[in-house]
C-alpha cells in the first residue's frame, strides 16, 4: 500500500465510561510511533446526550434510539474536533474510540457461533462528514475477530512509547510497570525480552471517591489531603488484602461490577470510625495491592526499573506516598508527564497511534494482552 | 491515493429485508465500472439467526443481543464468501451492504442534533478475519451525514450500466427506467441529459403475494399462471386506481407500512368474488400504476426508449403482458438479463461496484435519488 512513513498530524477522540466529556487530542504522530501532543481539549456532552448514554449502559434503549444516539454522538465527536481545527489547523486524520456501549469479552458460543462482541458508537462517517477528514474507528472489533478480548489496545502504546527506549545505570533498557490507577487500577509490564502482558490489579479510586463522596461529600480526594491526615488502619488493611481477588493468578480482570456499592458497605461495616482514618486506609489499599501484586505475579518473571503512574491517582499525593513506601526502594517512580505523555490525554494520544497504524497497515493489538490468536491491523477507515 | 485503476475480483454481499438468505456475488469490476457476474450464490440464515433478525425489525433485542447479532451475523456473510473462494479464488475485495436492520431517513432533530440515522450489521471485522480479504461495508452512513436518506444507492449502478450506453435507431443514446418490481416497485430513470431521478411507483408483488398465499396457499403466482386464467374486472381496478398515493408528485416512497394487511383486506371488501379474477386484476394493478406513474412523472420531462424489468415481477409473465400492453407501443420491454445483468444478483453486483469506488475513492452516492448535498465516497474499509 504505502510505504514510505510521514509524520502526520492526527486528532485523537476518547470517551470513557464516565461519558462527561470527549477528550480530543491534537497530536504529532512520527514514523518511530512516537506521539506529540500539540493540544488537547474536554468537550463536554449535552446533557441529554449524556442521559442517553447511561440509558444505553442500563440496556434501556431500542434499536431505533441507540442508531440515533450514534449519529447524534458523531455530531458531538466532530463538534470537538471542530474547535481544534479551529484553533490549529485540519489533521491528516482523525482516530476516534467512540463511546463503548457493549463490551462482552467471553469465550462463549451458541450454535459454534461465537458471543463475544463489542460496540463503540459515534458514527465515523458523521464526523467525516463534518470535518472533512478521513476518520479511523471501530478498533476493538478486529482484534475480537481473531480470537482477542478486543481489549486493552493502550498497551500497544505503552510498547512502543516505553520498549527499548531508556537505558538504566547498567546501560540496558529500562523494564517498565505502566501502572493505571482511574476507578481500577490495571497494570501493563513493557519489558525487553518478554511479552508484554498486563492485568487489573484490583481496584483504584473507586472505593475512595465513594467513600469521600459518603463522609465528606466531595468528588473525589483533592491531591489525597483527606487521605493525609487520617491514620491508615493497619488491622483493616489486613482485613481488606484477604479478597480472594488479589490472589487470582493473571490474566485477569476486574471491575465495578465486582467492587460494587454493596462491597464497599459491606467492608465499611468493619471499618474505623474515624472517617478520615476509612480514606487512609483505603488509599493505603489501593498502594498496597499493586505492590504486592508486583511482588506475587510480576517481579517471579520480570525485573522492575520503573513504575509509570497514569490516571486520577496519579495527582493524590497521599496515595503516590504509600505506593513509594510499599515498593521496593530500587524502583523509580514516575508519572506519565515525566516521560512527555499527558496523563489526561494518553488514551485519546494512544487512539491517534491506532489511527497511524491503521493508516501504514501496521499491526496494533497485542496479542499477549488481549489473547488474539494474531497480530491484525485494528480500525476502519471511513 | 491509488492512481491507476485495475479490473477488481470482488465479491458482493447482500441480504434484504425478506432474511431467507445470504446473496453472494463473485463479480469481475472492470475499470469502466461494468461489473460481471462470475458466480452467485443464495446462502441460507440459520433459523436462530434469521428468527434474532426478525426480533431486531419488532425492535425486540436489548443492546447486548444486537451487538452479538452484529458479530454472528459477519459469520454467515464469511460463511457465504467461504462457499465462493473454496468453488473459485480468494477475491481482491469483499463489498457487503450488511443486513439491515434500521432505517429512519426522516428530517427530524432534537436540540439540532438530526435523528437520520441507519444500521447495518455484520460485523466486517469478523468477515474479515475469517476470509483474510478487506472488506468495505457501511456503505449508508456517509450519504446519510451528508444529508442524504443513504437510499437508494443501487441506482449508482443503474447509471453507470445504463447512462450513454446504448443507441436507439437515431444514433442518440436510449433513455431508461430501470423497473423493479419487489414487493414494492420503485423505478430509477436513466437519461443523458438529466439528473438521474426514482420513486416508488406503488405496490409489486406485495398484494398479490398476500392473495395468493390466501385464496390458493401458494407463496407467490408462479410465471403468473394464476393471473392468466383469471379476468381482469375493469371496475375494481378503476377503483384501486384511485387510492392517492399514485397521485403524490415523487420524491415519494411507499412500504408495507402503507400497503398492510389492513390495506389489503379492506380493498378485498369490493373485490371480484373469483379468486382467479382478484389476482388477475391486482396484477392489472401493479401494471397500469406503474405505467400511469410515467405519464405522470416521467414523461413530461423525460423521453423513454426502453425499461428494464427487474426483480421477482420481471418472473411474472402475465405482469409483463400487461406492461407490454399499457406501456406505449414504442417502448421497449426488457429484463435485467437481456442486458448481461443478473435479476437475482444485481443488487449484489451493484455493492461490489460500490466496493470498488471506494477502493479507489469514487464517490459513489447520488444526490438526485438519496437527496444529499454533495457527491461523497461510501463505505469504511476493514
Amino acid at each position: 500500500m504505502v510505504n514510505i512513513k510521514e509524520t502526520k498530524k492526527i486528532i485523537g477522540l476518547m470517551s470513557g465510561t464516565s461519558c462527561d466529556s470527549i477528550d480530543a487530542a491534537l497530536c504529532e504522530v512520527q514514523p518511530d510511533l512516537t506521539v506529540k501532543l500539540i493540544q488537547g481539549i474536554n468537550h463536554p456532552y449535552p446533557e441529554h446526550i449524556r442521559a442517553k448514554i447511561f440509558q444505553a449502559f442500563r440496556n434501556e434503549l431500542s434499536i431505533k434510539e441507540l442508531c440515533q444516539l450514534n449519529f447524534a454522538i458523531g455530531h458531538c465527536f466532530a463538534d470537538a474536533c471542530k474547535v481544534l481545527i479551529g484553533e490549529f489547523e485540519k489533521p491528516d486524520l482523525i482516530a476516534s474510540h467512540g463511546q463503548t456501549v457493549y463490551h462482552y469479552p467471553f469465550d462463549e458460543k451458541i450454535d459454534n457461533i461465537p458471543l463475544k462482541s463489542t460496540l463503540q458508537i459515534g458514527e465515523s462517517s458523521v464526523i467525516s462528514a463534518l470535518t472533512d477528514c478521513n476518520v479511523i474507528s471501530n478498533f476493538r472489533e478486529k482484534d475480537i475477530a481473531v480470537g482477542g478480548q478486543g481489549a486493552p489496545l493502550v498497551c500497544f502504546a505503552d510498547e512502543k512509547w516505553f520498549r527499548c527506549k531508556y537505558k538504566n545505570q547498567n546501560g540496558d533498557y529500562k523494564n517498565f510497570a505502566i501502572q493505571n490507577i482511574g476507578g481500577i487500577s490495571n497494570v501493563t509490564v513493557v519489558s525487553n525480552d518478554y511479552d508484554t502482558f498486563g492485568f487489573d490489579t484490583g481496584c483504584g479510586n473507586i472505593m475512595i471517591d465513594y467513600c469521600v463522596q459518603k463522609f465528606f461529600n466531595q468528588k473525589y480526594d483533592k491531591d489525597g489531603e483527606i487521605a493525609n491526615e487520617g491514620k491508615v488502619c493497619e488491622n483493616w488493611l489486613e482485613c481488606l488484602l484477604q479478597d480472594e481477588y488479589y490472589f487470582l493468578e493473571p490474566p485477569k480482570t476486574t471491575g465495578r461490577e465486582y467492587f460494587s456499592v454493596k462491597y464497599i458497605e459491606n467492608i465499611l461495616k468493619t471499618a474505623p470510625s474515624e472517617p478520615k482514618d476509612i480514606i487512609a486506609t483505603l488509599t493505603a489499599l489501593t498502594a498496597k495491592t499493586i505492590a504486592q501484586a508486583y511482588e506475587r505475579f510480576i517481579y517471579p518473571s520480570v525485573h522492575i526499573d520503573t513504575v509509570v503512574i497514569g490516571g486520577g491517582g496519579a495527582y493524590n499525593k497521599t496515595l503516590m506516598k504509600f505506593l513509594r513506601g510499599y515498593l521496593p526502594q530500587r524502583t523509580e517512580l514516575k508519572t506519565h508527564e515525566d516521560f512527555g505523555i499527558s496523563n489526561n490525554y494518553k488514551e485519546a494520544m494512544a487512539f491517534a497511534l491506532l489511527g497511524y497504524c491503521n493508516y501504514y497497515g501496521i499491526p496494533s493489538n497485542v496479542p499477549s494482552c488481549t489473547g488474539a490468536s494474531k497480530r491484525v491491523v485494528l480500525g476502519k477507515i471511513s
